[in-house]
C-alpha cells in the first residue's frame, strides 16, 4: 500500500529522540501518548479515529513507538506512519463501547510485553483524549507501575517548528488568507449567515489551486450583530442586515498544520466611534507584533500590546495569543505558552503564535488578529491579509 | 439580548426532571455534567467553547442546572440557554491553561455553595471532556465528597428522541441527502479529492434553501482507491483517476442534531464481481432494516443483517450501527446501544440509529448505509437517497 508521509524519516526520528531525552531526564521508562496532535507528530498517523481509544507507546528501550488503535484503523496506520508493521497493533472491535471490556487492558498488555509492569509510566493527565476512566482502567491493569503526569511533554517540544513544519504553516496561512477573502467577498446584506459560512468552509477544504486544505480542528467562528459580543457563538440561518458587525475567525490547514486568523467586517459604514475603536485595536496589535523577538518573554509581548490599550482607557485581562501547529478537534492551541501577563516563556525562532487580540467590551467588539512565526530578527507574518477593518 | 432557543421550556424541564429522577434512584445529590451534547440537551447551550473546562451542575435541591463556563463565553450562555442569569457562572481567564490554578477548583466552589461538600457526586468518567486531571483536581478540592461514575446517565435518556427532536433529525437527513447528491454530482475523473470534499462541506453548512446547516461533530470521510480499504482516512490533493472506488460518509446537521449517511461511488464501470458485492451489501442492509421494530433487541437486528452476509460467505464482527442525535466534536455516537451481537438493548419508538453496514475486506470495500428512526410499526428512513451503488 502506498505510504503518505509528509516528513523525512530523519525528522520523525529526531522528534522521538527529543521525547526520549526528556523522558530519561524525568526517569520515565514508558510514555503512553494519547493526544492526537502528539500521535501525528511522533508517528505521522493521520485518520479520524481518535474518538476511540488509541495511543502511541514510547519506551526508552524500544526504538520505534508502538501505535495501538482500533483494528479497522490499522490500515490508516500502515498508510500514514513510518512504523514497522509489528509496531502497529489493532484493538479488536469487542473492546469498543463495551460495558465489560476496556481498551486500556489491551494497552496494558502491550506495556507488559515491553516489560513495563513495574515501570515509571508517563501519561497525559490533562489531555482531551485521556479520560478519568482511561486512567482508572490503566492504574487497575498495571497495579505495580508508577504513573506520573507527563502532560505537555510533547507539546513543549512541538512549540518550536522545524523548517519543514514552517513551510506547511506558510501554506496554511495562504489558505487562511483565501478564506478571509472569500468571506469579505460574499458578505452582503440579504445573504444568509449559513451561506457565508458555507463559502468559507468550501475555501478551507479546497485550499488553493496548488494544494488542498483539510478539516478544521475547531469550527469557523462567525459572530454577527449582538452575537459578535460573544467570541464563540454559532452562525444562524438569518440573512445579513443592511448594517451590522461580523467578527469571524478562520482556520487554514495544510497537512493538519493550522493557522488561525480573525477579522471584522462592518456591513454598512461604521460609526466614527467604531472606526476609532478599530484603529486602537490595530495600533495595539501592531505594537505587540513589533515587540516580538527571540529572548523576549510572552509577558513582555503582552505588555507592549496592553500598554497601547491602556493609553486609550481599555483594559484586557485575557491572554492575547496561543501557539498553533498540528491541530485536531477540539482545538489547535498547544496548551503551553500563552501571550499573557506573567508568562515567562522566552520566545525562540520557529515558535508560531496566533496573536488573538480580540476585544469584547460590553457594547462593542472587534477581532483583528495576526498569526506569526518568531524569526531570528523578530517575526514573520504567516498571512498577508491587511490588518484593517473591512467595510462593505 | 435576543434568546436563541430551539425547544420549548417544558421540554428542557422534562429532560432535567428525567435526569434528576435517575440521580435520585442512584442516590446522587449533585451531577457534574461535562459532555457537550449533554450540556446542550439539558440547558440549550451551544457555542464552541468545550475545549476549555465547562460543566452543568445539576443538584437535586436546585431547580435549574448551574452552567459554569469561561467568563468570555457566558454571553453565549445568556443567548442560547433558558437559565436565569444567576445560574450562569463565568470562570475568570487566569484559570485557563494555568500551571497554578485549576478551573475545577472554581467548579468545586459552586458545589460547596450548593452544600455539596459531603455529597454523593456523579461525574462522567468516560466522557471526552472529563480528563484524568479534571477528576484528580475535583477529588482534591472536595475531599469529603463521594464521587461515583454517572457516565452515560444523560446519554441513555437522550437515546429516545422527542417529536421536536425527530423533526430536527428529519431536517438533518435532508441536509445529508443534499450532501450525497453534491458528492455524486461533482465526482469525476480529474477533479481533485479536496475539491469534492469542499463541495460536500459547502452543502453541509449551507443546508437547504429552507434551513441552514452546521459544522460537523466529526469530519467528512472520503476514502479513495487504496484508502477506501480504511474507514477513516483523509482526502488528498490528487485528481480522481478514470477508474476507482470512493467510499464516503457525510453528516447532515440541524441545530446540532446529526444524521450520518454513507455511499460508495464507482468511477468507471465496476467489475461484475464488485457489482455483485454491492448487491450483497444492500441485501444485508435491507434485511437489517426490515427487522427493526419496537421490542426487538439490537442484537436481533445485527443477526438479521449478518445472516445475509453469512449466506454469501462474508463475516462481519464489527457493530453495524450506533445511535446519533446531538453531536459535538469529536463524535456524534451516543456511546450507549450498539447494533451488534450480544447487545440486549430493546428498541423503542424515537430511537435513531445510523445502520453503518460498511464492509472493509482485504481487497474490496463498500459503504452503503441507512440512518433511521424506530417507529411504532417498524422504522422510518431519515434520508431518501436510494440504497444503490452510484456509478459515474
Amino acid at each position: 500500500m502506498e505510504k503518505i508521509l509528509n516528513f523525512e524519516r530523519a525528522e520523525f526520528d529526531a522528534r522521538v529522540a527529543a521525547v526520549k531525552t526528556e523522558m530519561a531526564k524525568r526517569g520515565i521508562d514508558i510514555f503512553l501518548v494519547s493526544e492526537p496532535p502528539n500521535l501525528n507528530y511522533l508517528t505521522g498517523y493521520n485518520a479520524y479515529s481518535f474518538y476511540t481509544p488509541q495511543m502511541a507507546i514510547v519506551a526508552l528501550k524500544h526504538a520505534e513507538p508502538i501505535f495501538v488503535t482500533r483494528f479497522m484503523d490499522t490500515t490508516s496506520a500502515k498508510i500514514t506512519t513510518y512504523l514497522a508493521d509489528d509496531n502497529i497493533r489493532g484493538i479488536p472491535d469487542e473492546y469498543m463501547n463495551s460495558t465489560t471490556l476496556s481498551a486500556y487492558d489491551f494497552m496494558a498488555g502491550v506495556v507488559k510485553e515491553l516489560g513495563g509492569e513495574k515501570a515509571k509510566i508517563g501519561v497525559e493527565m490533562g489531555g482531551y483524549y485521556y479520560s478519568a476512566r482511561a486512567h482508572a482502567d490503566l492504574v487497575r491493569a498495571l497495579p505495580l507501575a508508577n504513573f506520573v503526569d507527563a502532560d505537555l511533554l510533547v507539546n513543549w517540544i512541538r512549540l518550536v517548528k522545524s523548517q519543514a513544519e514552517l513551510s506547511f504553516m506558510r501554506q496554511a496561512g495562504c489558505v487562511a488568507d483565501a478564506m478571509v477573502e472569500r468571506a469579505v467577498d460574499i458578505a452582503e446584506p440579504g445573504v444568509r449567515e449559513c451561506d457565508v459560512a458555507a463559502a468559507v468552509y468550501h475555501q478551507q477544504i479546497s485550499g488553493t489551486p496548488e494544494f488542498g486544505g483539510s478539516y478544521d480542528s475547531s469550527c469557523l467562528h462567525l459572530c454577527v450583530g449582538e452575537r459578535a459580543l460573544a467570541p464563540h457563538s454559532a452562525w444562524t440561518d438569518k440573512p445579513l442586515p443592511a448594517s451590522t458587525i461580523i467578527n469571524f475567525e478562520v482556520h487554514g490547514l495544510r497537512h493538519r498544520y493550522q493557522v488561525n486568523l480573525s477579522r471584522t467586517i462592518s456591513i454598512g459604514k461604521p460609526s466614527p466611534a467604531y472606526q476609532k475603536f478599530s484603529e486602537i485595536a490595530i495600533e495595539a496589535l501592531n505594537a505587540g507584533l513589533e515587540s516580538v523577538r527571540p529572548g523576549r518573554t510572552c509577558s513582555e509581548v503582552f505588555g507592549a500590546f496592553s500598554q497601547v490599550l491602556a493609553r486609550h482607557g481599555i483594559q484586557k485581562n485575557e491572554r492575547i495569543g496561543y501557539p498553533t501547529g498540528i491541530g485536531y478537534p477540539p482545538s489547535v492551541a498547544e496548551r503551553t505558552a500563552s501571550l499573557r501577563k506573567g508568562d515567562k516563556t522566552v520566545l525562540q525562532p520557529g515558535m508560531c503564535f496566533h496573536m488573538m487580540t480580540g476585544l469584547w467590551l460590553d457594547d462593542r467588539s472587534i477581532t483583528i488578529t495576526q498569526p506569526f512565526a518568531v524569526t531570528e530578527g523578530g517575526h514573520e507574518d504567516l498571512t498577508t491579509t491587511p490588518r484593517i477593518l473591512f467595510v462593505k
